[in-house]
């Protein structure tokens, strides 16, 4: 593994279409920033194609979405599609509601991903395993978590990111795991939704044949950004966590990356 | 006063259902989940009543509220109440607008609300007396606050908590001051959202004949949390101040509540 | 130019309507409280005609706005000129899609603009002249900055201020080039954003023949304030930098900003 997609996305300012959340879209946008990427935020129908013209990659995250937003995310990744730029989705808290979950189906059937992202109870869910799923929050049971993203990637056909502990990502074939990361990350908001919008835009900069390489280089520079950040911080400081991870995405570079990475594959 | 609910908030991580406003979703979840609870937005009709089956607390917050999230607020908080889960009111600037005292008017009508929580210019408008409100800042009028509050708990029958320089709360009977806080909070926005939402995690691992010193109890630690947070910074330091605050939510123990808790009851 | 309006806002608190995006709404609340203004949002068409009454300033961003916020935009924005507020408009991304160029369209003409703030991309939009501009981010062609801003200030009859490394601020005849800013601006979601909310408030305590003069010394505040928040920091630490400039903003003083501004006019 190389890690130098960052400095593609720090050459080239992929622009990232963010579909997301009133409760991250300030993260999300920072965060991008920090990372070297140009963030657009619009649910709005009414543009939402037009933008995948100019595009390099969409993110479509359902925390908060309205009626009218799963619309715009539809008629947004079926361009996105066409197009042929990356679409990421983030099922976030799929097996929270019904509702979400028939948000999902509809996506799923209606537009191709590239990547799903999400915690192991969204992927447990997406992969029909029964899984005690709280909110929006990953559960915390003892699934198999490789056999969950390689069966999701493979009903799917596209990549699976597993966010938690150990990240997990799979094409449905490859599997890596990155043993990187912060106890500090599930202790800020919109941890997850970020790096699904820093995956996106490392897709962005990437050819389709390497977007499983893409996804494990973004979710290793995040983990690690994530793991320097939190270096010199006690467990409880997450608010000062969700600034220091901010400078670190911006000043972490290939070489530590390298350095500090810990992944292995199977 | 014991000040153990906090234990109880971390040991249980209750989810708290937040309907609140564009401007403090992040900051909301954020503080929430350095209290120790859970948080989940949403504001979509078609879920926010199953939502209730799996909450410990609803919020509602009236801040950029729209018209379909008055509906969705008034279809959750009904389905809170039959669920016997807590219901927190935050009329965020019901004295500015028409519109706004409508809206409340609609949400007093239909959901019994367990805590109605607001600066004193909201409470005022409750109390229906004449209060100096500008926009949705509190006044700085001189009202007995002690009134307003035993007034509006008496005619709405759930507890009240006005917040200030001193933080007073009472269910129209018995009355709890809190002289702890910080210049600093009027400074940051959504503080007194913020404070709302931990008072509904707090309520929400309690029992409603409870409910009054739950209440105490999450303003207390919330007065607190900012006493200490603003302790080594000056009166300029806002921005240092909402990160400081998170980390302070986090790390606080019952022990250093009970130290520095400065209350009166009357 | 004297700097002392910073004085008067502190000492008056002007009430800003924001009618903003979801991205930067809880940054532009807490920028403006640090400023010493009232920041109050809200996009909802019941309330905001209303809301111009007790309002010293109007903001208009489309940053991300829905069809029925450009309904509730324009409403506000004719109360706004009937009560005699000035109204700043941010087109954020104007160029980027059709819909924004047809939202900014029917903004600008139904609505008596006093303030048209952007960055060099968006103004040059609104100029008709031709500009690389890319999604909501300014482009970096290399254009007349000052011949843009004098011609979208004649045009729409008001004052226009473009946003850059050096900020360039018109009302179609005297000119003002503020030297002072730094790196990390660019680096931070909602900065511009941000701008065009303390703008809104000093003219808010302005005459309409004061508007020009009012504009520079808010986006000369805003500059320096900026500078002296970046004077410790490195390039890479943009989520420090979201912290300082909120502190710096509230701690700058008018003798501060005199002795570290630099203009010239032209």
């Amino acid at each position: 593994m190389q890690f130098n997609l960052l400095n593609i996305v720090r050459q080239s300012n992929p622009l990232v279409h963010c579909m997301t959340n009133i409760v991250v879209a300030n993260y999300t946008a920072n965060g991008l920033l920090a990372a070297g990427a140009s963030p657009l935020m619009s649910n709005n129908i009414h543009e939402v194609q037009d933008i995948q013209a100019f595009s390099q990659a969409l993110l479509l995250n359902i925390g908060t979405v309205a009626d009218w937003e799963v619309d715009a995310m539809i008629a947004a990744g079926k361009r996105a599609n066409q197009c042929g730029i990356p679409v990421v989705l983030d099922p976030v808290g799929v097996g929270a509601t019904p509702y979400r979950q028939a948000v999902i189906r509809r996506l799923l059937a209606e537009v191709q991903c590239s990547l799903i992202r999400g915690n192991v109870g969204e992927i447990a869910y997406l992969a029909e395993v029964d899984w005690q799923a709280k909110g929006v929050d990953a559960g915390n049971g003892q699934a198999d978590v490789d056999f969950l993203a390689r069966t999701v990637a493979q009903h799917h056909q596209c990549v699976v990111a597993v966010s938690g502990a150990i990240d997990v990502i799979s094409d449905g074939n490859k599997l890596w795991r990155i043993h990187n990361g912060s106890a500090l990350f599930p202790r800020i908001t919109g941890s997850g939704c970020l790096l699904g919008a820093i995956c996106a835009a490392f897709l962005g900069v990437s050819q389709p044949e390497h977007y499983l390489t893409a996804c494990v280089e973004a979710c290793t520079y995040y983990a690690v950004a994530g793991e320097l950040a939190a270096q010199s911080l006690s467990a409880t400081q997450a608010g000062t966590f969700t600034v220091a991870l901010l400078d670190q995405l911006a000043s972490l570079n290939v070489s530590s990356i390298t350095q500090y990475a810990k992944l292995s594959n199977g």
